[in-house]
């Protein structure tokens, strides 16, 4: 007979919302269990990843499971297209095109299911992409919540643009194609009834259109980024760490609607962690950032774009800060990840 | 003041456990509310969709909600690769690559997570596709049971084979790989606890190069399917339809394992419907058909490789009959698809 001392038993040692929040949680475990296991962790982790054996096919996939299901300025359906169109998008790639899977808890009215199929239709009309193939399961009462949707996209790159989150440069100029929060505070506000779904929208929208403005200005655009889950916050930490760079950004600069402002303060939230749904982020070389800002701007999607900071020549690699409204200096940190499950 | 009948409200409109099981509920869920949204339903539908532009690439995708997660001879995690690798097999293609995407309920054991992504990590290395991106969301307790995973894959066709389930001809063989019934008598035996899966394994397993022995017989091979969902008479009926032939199966030579006949006997369920992950028919021209079953048992998991029945000469299009063990003859139909929710 023989005594052994029992399994520590942690009590985090189960999967915690944050986990999947986009912040450092989900980081944490994508790098200790999920990329040993398939065989991954070598080089940034980007939205799309190339294809191998063709390089100017890069592939994105992406689950959503956005509650409520319907929200002031779109649904599950539309985002589901949108998110996997921007996703390849920020690998300079138009989409080719969609496979699209379901699941659906037993019980959905079918008039809900065949509204955000409809709108999940529509939205892959207006982006141009065919969705090729499909697969539907339905899991008991209770088994899911209503309806959660996979896309998974094929891209085809622009030749001359080849973006990726490790290629930010000291001087790089920083620029946002539109305003921030708006996509996290509506799909809040919806689910909790807190009220602000009257004033605001989610801004979910195609951007591959935006990418498109950005080809002529080819290698001179070192990064494309859509802060998705995790914010502003989480897309800039990622790119300073995949770059080894310092990044600044001005409070001043960076377009936070009212209604947003008003949400957050009342939440407790920074805006710069609430997710968005049609802006992205561009890292462009300093001498090409006016050309790439009024190229921005050509497109409606992008007509509020402007420049919210830059690349230090020097600084510690992988740190951002936030140069304040009241001239300090703040550190904008990953976030951990728990402030907003469910928003896609 | 104006009066309006309230809109009629119909007992079934909403979506049924059925709707997911792969029979005639799925063919109708696709037929009048997906196809038509996404501008699809030309054609037949295959187990993976030609890429535009890349007549050489093949996509297909899948989410897996099988109950439990782990099973005698597998679990989610190889489930979900065999499963994809599988469809794009099926026409005719090697897997290139894979994205994984989890949908994780909050609270599910790390340790679990881990072992299904250790399973679907050996499994793609034995498979020999690379996992090139994924995505991870976490859903609250109660809004998911435990892990649900997607996986869409690319695959890259053989030159010489071209199978469709639209491409069966009057006078074909039609062969069968492997035993029926596995897959499905274990996941439900595991899942009910009904004793069964002491004496049965799953036969979950990747076909690829199954279909890699058939590609010298080349455009001989008109079809090929892997019975998954509905069985082999959801397969054999899909095909019938799409083909426009009338299918003949002799009962005596379908092979059906000893342990899932009792099991299908005390459940009252017909081993034809049952779902399979690892056996695959083909239909080719007669022929090739003793060429082709040497192929199919040149390979281990083609080893008890059989032929099981014809394409009629003549008879009604889209009909599957049974040659039955007492000499009679009976229709085999598409099943209604109840009888098996969360199998794979």
């Amino acid at each position: 007979m023989t005594f052994e001392c029992p399994t520590p038993v942690h009590e985090d040692e189960v999967v915690l919302l944050g986990h999947g929040a986009g912040g450092r949680l989900t980081a944490e475990l994508l790098e200790r269990l999920v990329l040993p296991a398939v065989d991954g962790g070598s080089g940034p982790l980007e939205d799309a990843a190339l294809l191998p054996g063709y390089r100017e096919l890069v592939v994105s996939t992406d689950s959503f499971v956005v509650s409520p299901l319907f929200f002031p300025g779109g649904d599950i359906g539309s985002l589901a297209v949108h998110g996997t169109v921007n996703d390849l998008a920020m690998r300079g790639a138009r989409p080719l095109a969609l496979s699209v899977s379901l699941i659906i808890e037993e019980g959905l009215p079918l008039s809900e299911l065949r509204a955000v199929l409809a709108s999940l239709g529509k939205a892959a009309q207006d982006a141009g992409v065919p969705v090729v193939t499909g697969d539907t399961k339905v899991v008991g009462r209770g088994a899911a919540d209503r309806l959660f949707i996979n896309t998974t996209g094929i891209g085809q790159r622009h030749g001359s643009l080849h973006p990726s989150a490790a290629l930010a440069r000291p001087g790089d100029a920083v620029l946002l194609s539109g305003p921030v929060g708006l996509h996290g505070m509506t799909v809040l506000s919806a689910r909790e009834g807190l009220g602000f779904e009257s004033d605001i929208a989610s801004d979910t929208r195609p951007m591959h259109r935006l990418v498109s403005a950005l080809v002529p200005l080819g290698a001179d655009v070192h990064v494309l980024r859509d802060p998705t889950r995790g914010g502003l916050a989480a897309a800039l930490n990622e790119i300073a760490r995949d770059s080894s760079v310092a990044v600044e950004i001005d409070e001043s600069a960076v377009p936070v609607p009212t209604a947003v402002a008003s949400a957050c303060d009342l939440m407790g939230f920074d805006p710069l962690v609430v997710a968005n749904e049609g802006c992205l982020v561009a890292f462009v070389a300093a001498a090409a950032a006016d050309d790439a800002l009024a190229a921005l701007r050509s497109v409606p999607e992008g007509a509020s774009a402007v420049r919210i900071g830059e690349v230090l020549p020097e600084g510690e690699p992988g740190r951002v800060t936030l140069h304040t409204l009241v001239g300090a200096r703040r550190i904008v940190d990953m976030p951990l990840g728990e402030l907003l499950p469910r928003i896609c």
